[in-house]
């Protein structure tokens, strides 16, 4: 049996649960929440509605402690997902952990610094790389249908609506830059497959309906090795009447072609053939299920441990950018 | 009779040549090249077809003393523009003009203090402003179509195709940011309608398949006023299999509303309405039509005197933080 136990509730512990499925043997043992004022009966029925029967705890460790499991999904309030996911390297358990797997870099070196102690796995929650869209284009890629990748966007655009006490505190939130932009940073570094070298960055507070620290808007410009260069925009300005909460999007220009994502479809121009063409999208499969495929020695989870760090040390570096109006190196 | 004398024939000077059938004086008494060897050869044939019996003149400057236009079109060498405005105004001729207006600071300050010794009008062929589909949406987002405008990105696409030798020096050349982006640039300033604070740029020779410092690809990240953001990202990636020679984009995102233009059309999305609407196409007529109502006191031109300088001004500060790798202030 693969025992879970699940701690919060206030990300994508969903993208564990759809996994469930495709893993005969996995049991939901036991919900905590993460921190105080975080309240997980929700995800303890949603979890009971997928046929499974998880005890409740009030305190995470206990919990840990008595359910030793194979592995903790961890997405509690933003900024104390780092402190649980060492608390759970710690006692030998694997980690799915939400993105950015730390908010700050004292929190992310402690992380990295427990995993490598551990011997154990960790994967965060960057589960658009399975949304088959993405998936389907970072393929064509990684199979040269734009030839060298030379610029990248990306894009994501949210609604705000009405968002909990989580969002409205920097030292809870975390900032817009590492929650919403950290998905369209990673697009960035796994399309284009190279380190980071510098980020300048922007955001802003103003308009944001009452919502205490949030930024609502952001942009950051990154440059990568061998002058491959790459942008984000990003903001909850959305409009409620849109046809879908979020508005992601990716656009890779390579030396032969380019490629993009919009309205979850995928087009390619290439220097191979005439006109747009329409790309039939692959469905990966689960990313919790393949991150238990790698626990088992079965198998690659698309996010690795490193690549997670990674990306969360670059989206705090362009926060911090953003924050002091300077660019910053990598 | 409107007299209007070519300088060169490396540009817009069609957007001239187009306005012509709104002017029913306009006669185009003469063309010259703008620097050895440029060959006007062929914008004389295009002007004769358009009915127009232009003569031909080796010395501009000759031309502008016999001829003594009413406006010169100026579009030579990328360099050499700033130059020949300088030379115009000061001979009391009004200055259509290619965009940049000048590939250094230097020369920007030069036309800027010519124009205002001559008291006569300038205006850059930022032309892209009377596409009907750029129009239609600046007009929309004048009229409160996306309410505070917060947020904007603007694309420039281009295919490489094999360029001439004007494209391959820099100090011909002037750069990609200023020559391509500046379009981009200017959607940025005329859509928020706001000051420029700072920009951070990056841009790249990479695999510009022997175009000497031609860069293939860009992105600037400017701030504006009151923390709006903005963000171009430029290339010359565009497959020559493409359905078009470029691929325009914009996306304002302001506090009500998010509009988009796209493939030459116009995507609003609004608190207003449910779902996304395109939106009806406004035709504005042509810039040189307007800019000579503006110079007989009979209206106003899209693109003022002004803004061609300031924006102008914004693509060499972007062009100054890419050659430097640092972030610009205004």
């Amino acid at each position: 049996m693969l025992k879970v136990c699940f701690i919060g509730s206030s990300g994508h512990y969903r993208y564990a649960l759809d996994g469930f499925r495709f893993i005969p043997d996995a049991s939901a043992v036991a919900v905590a929440p993460g921190c105080e004022g975080e309240d997980v009966d929700a995800a303890i029925a949603r979890i009971s509605n997928a046929g499974q029967s998880p005890r409740k705890y009030e305190d995470y460790r206990e919990m840990l402690d008595r359910e030793k499991p194979d592995v903790a999904v961890i997405n509690t309030y933003f900024a104390f997902n780092a402190g649980i996911a060492v608390e759970a390297l710690e006692r030998g358990i694997n980690v799915f952990v939400e993105k950015p797997v730390g908010t700050t870099f004292e929190d992310l070196e402690r992380v990295r610094t427990a995993l490598a102690a551990s011997g154990k796995k960790l994967a965060a929650m960057l589960g658009l790389r399975y949304a088959p869209h993405f998936y389907t284009a970072w393929k064509a890629v990684r199979e040269g249908a734009v030839g060298e990748v030379r610029l990248m966007t990306a894009q994501k655009s949210y609604r705000l609506g009405e968002r909990g006490p989580n969002y409205r505190k920097r030292e809870i939130y975390g900032g817009t830059i590492p929650w919403v932009g950290s998905h369209a940073i990673d697009w960035l570094y796994w399309f284009g497959n190279k380190r980071f070298k510098s980020v300048m960055a922007s955001h802003s507070r103003c308009c944001n309906r009452g919502h205490g620290d949030l930024e609502m808007t952001a942009v950051c410009h990154f440059t990568f090795e061998d002058e491959v260069l790459g942008a984000v925009n990003i903001d909850y300005l959305r409009p409620s009447t849109a046809p879908s909460h979020d508005d992601d999007r990716a656009r890779i220009a390579g030396t032969s072609g380019v490629i993009e994502v919009r309205t979850n479809k995928v087009y390619l121009i290439s220097e191979q053939r005439s006109g747009v063409q329409e790309l039939a999208v692959d469905n990966p499969g689960s990313i919790f299920a393949d991150f238990v495929a790698e626990i088992r020695g079965d198998g690659q989870c698309l996010v690795t441990a490193e690549d997670s760090l990674y990306v969360t040390e670059a989206c705090l570096r362009a926060r911090e950018s953003a924050d002091t109006g300077r660019l910053v190196t990598f």
